[in-house]
């Protein structure tokens, strides 16, 4: 288990850091990269001007930009916390104000479709190392940020067939020092994994929501009273950021479309059993399931905490 | 917003109280029993000897009894805390020892079955309330327990056809001491209503789990390392008690499979949007379902804090 946030560095690992995209991610970036000295000068580039304003207010970062050109000029890191589907034009954008040998990356939740999208703009002697962290919360915007938010979760470095060692380690260095993780693979099998660790957990969440929204025999205050037996654990996740999951599910779809196969052919079994009345077959799925949960704990991905040891609103005691 | 557990009241609302059934929701209610003097008299009734044990070491009841009908014998109101499966035999063991006038509740997650399964054995005189407590945690057994279980919680009650007002009004007045809301429906829509926000909702979190075990290109240790993308939120009610949701399936069938049809055919057409990639179809599902978070958080259903309030193994700070 690795320790919590330690000291600021007596020397940044960067000279000038880059952020594209302020929202939960990109000011969380810049939270830990102040408090932890990870560049010497961090510049923040968003396209809102109520963002820059937040950023601003927040002192998030030393230098405010207004376009991704202007946040990337000169600089040695420039990290693309933008939604999927919005990474060409970046690209495209900070392509001609890129200094020789600054490391390109990015905290996308979907690898191949960036690696393509950016791998096209960006120019000889600039190096592009994709980088996804798998932590989160359902909110967004600077204000939902913290320095601590990639504390003891993985990084994932997906650097393109052909990449250079050293400003893979670099990026390494720098996620390490935010307090992740790290491990490496290809673009393709992070695709793949993150398709059922997160793409379609987030489909199936976003669907039963849905559903329940739209039933004529049950009214949606019933829905909403009753929540606490289980729905309300899937309207957490169902409230996440629209843009970025939708760009999530066209840029992973070969790899969604693939998980949500088996998903369904194990839920049409499921079906089958309740239908006709297989009790041992669904205990024994039930029983197996739990084994999985108490791994998740052992390995500090998850509190152990009943409930994830929430409190609702009004409800102060317990024991 | 109900206020905090109140103190003891004066005079207890029931003489002689039996739980039978010293689980996670028994053992709560024996504790607020306790806490808030419900009954002069609490009786715990439990077929596990290691329970009984457990039960006595923690002081949950003045009486521990080993059968059903020991544990009933004499009670004023009576409540089975079983997997509805058990119901029936249960219901026939307590029969002849149940005294006239008694009060015979339970909390099974499913009524109409377990009103099916105690009318056929309860002798005139005696008062079949059923009830469910829409409040829980994956966690099992006696030590599981806490007396604000129910704090803020929906207690529903659907009386059988023809239920008397006192005993109704009885088991209300006894869940409002107990710190729940209370809401009376039938039991066919109880389980249209559940069904919905809670049966499936376990069903698909069970599903995803197991599809998640069998991958031949993810390793089930890649699954647990990349959990915090969303998918470690499933395995908590992943992690319930096998034996409690086989009966649910089992006698909620109709109700379940009937929602689960609707959620297969809303999947259907959202796997259909990502293989065409209508993005705009995408984005107006993901930003409806949001909504519907605000208003469990608002009435109090729920927590406000970013990813439940959780803090996972060593990661202490924020901000």
């Amino acid at each position: 288990m690795p320790e919590r946030l330690g000291p600021p560095l007596a020397e940044p690992l960067f000279e000038r850091l880059a952020i594209i995209g302020l929202g939960l991610i990109g000011s969380s970036i810049a939270r830990v990269a102040r408090r932890r000295n990870l560049a010497r000068v961090i510049v923040a580039g968003d396209a809102s001007a109520e963002v820059r304003a937040r950023v601003a207010e927040l002192k998030l970062a030393d230098v405010v930009a207004s376009t991704p050109a202007e946040a990337a000029r000169g600089a040695d890191l420039v990290i693309l916390c933008a939604p999927v589907g919005a990474m060409a034009e970046i690209g495209a954008g900070i392509a001609p104000a890129l200094k020789p040998g600054a490391i390109v990356s990015d905290v996308g939740s979907v690898k191949s479709a960036v690696v393509a999208a950016l791998a096209a703009h960006l120019p000889a002697g600039v190096h592009l190392v994709p980088g996804h962290p798998v932590a989160g919360t359902e909110q967004s915007g600077p204000d939902a940020g913290f320095a601590t938010l990639f504390h003891n979760r993985w990084f994932i470095i997906t650097p393109p067939e052909g990449a250079q060692a050293a400003p893979v380690d670099a990026l390494v260095a720098f996620w390490r020092a935010a307090g992740s993780n790290v491990e490496i693979m290809t673009p393709a099998h992070h695709d793949l994994v993150l398709a059922i660790t997160s793409h379609v957990p987030h489909l199936i969440a976003y669907n039963i929501v849905g559903t329940a929204a739209d039933l004529e025999h049950v009214t949606q205050s019933e829905v909403i009273k009753f929540s606490a037996g289980g729905f309300r654990d899937f309207t957490r996740i169902a409230a996440s950021d629209p843009t970025m999951w939708r760009d999530v599910f066209l840029n992973n779809k070969e790899a969604v479309l693939e998980m949500l196969g088996r998903f369904n052919e194990d839920l049409a079994a499921l079906q089958r059993m309740i239908r006709w009345g297989d009790g041992q077959g669904l205990f024994e799925l039930f029983t197996r399931t739990r084994a999985i949960r108490r791994s998740i704990i052992a390995q500090g991905q998850e509190t152990d905490a009943p409930d994830f040891g929430r409190r609702p609103t009004g409800d102060g005691e317990k024991a």
